[in-house]
């Protein structure tokens, strides 16, 4: 595989994790210093792994409830040593969708090389805000 | 300078040209094929040059009635040829800034080498959704 089909592949086996609620394979391959800039606050992000390792169980809860976690559309720009992917997926549950079939989650990743293998040490996710003048 | 010093200034004089309004310095380091995840919608990116010119003249309005865009806090990944940057900015009028002090606009840059200089491919801006039960 190239080193961009490794990422991409690395980013659809964590998206079904993250859909399946499967906690260990979620943080495999994260490194220990991941800065995520999560939907919600903290407005500094999710830093260090014992933050982000906490994040997920309830998120978890509600995949299980009924609601999908998606890839629609993704691109990876993967060098030597270094990676970013960014993604659109969809999130919510079924009733959410339909209510707002053109939102998606928009998902930026970035990836540093460590031996023969690929680690993701930030992560930003929003959905775009709808409630300005051009929402 | 390293790879890392590299991004990092070109990353300060892009805040710097945009917070003063010029424009081309703003598009200077940019892809024709540039994907910005934007705080607002459209929710699947402005997606290439047109459209991303288009979206700065009424921000340069707004930062001209006295809104301020610096950088608080800025980490950058560098490998030979592909580079992510991460930061944290102070964005919002004096009052804005007041009323929430801990509100910071996150950024993500995807960035590629070409020959001898960077070239930013992909933009992530967000504000941490502050509604739902955790904000």
């Amino acid at each position: 595989m190239s080193h961009a089909e490794e990422v991409r592949d690395l980013v659809r086996r964590w998206t079904e994790a993250v859909h399946r609620g499967e906690l260990e394979s979620v943080l495999a391959d994260h490194a220990d210093d991941i800065v995520m800039f999560d939907v919600p606050p903290p407005h500094r992000g999710v830093r260090g792994m014992a933050a982000y390792r906490e994040l997920w169980p309830p998120f978890f809860e509600w995949q299980r409830s009924g609601a999908v976690f998606e890839i629609d559309e993704i691109e990876v720009v993967a060098g030597e040593d270094v990676a970013f992917a960014y993604a659109l997926l969809r999130c919510g549950t079924p009733d959410e969708l339909a209510e707002r079939p053109d939102q998606r989650l928009r998902l930026t990743l970035g990836l540093r090389r460590e031996g023969e293998r690929w680690v993701v040490v930030h992560e930003h996710h929003s959905f775009a805000d709808t409630s300005g003048p051009s929402g």
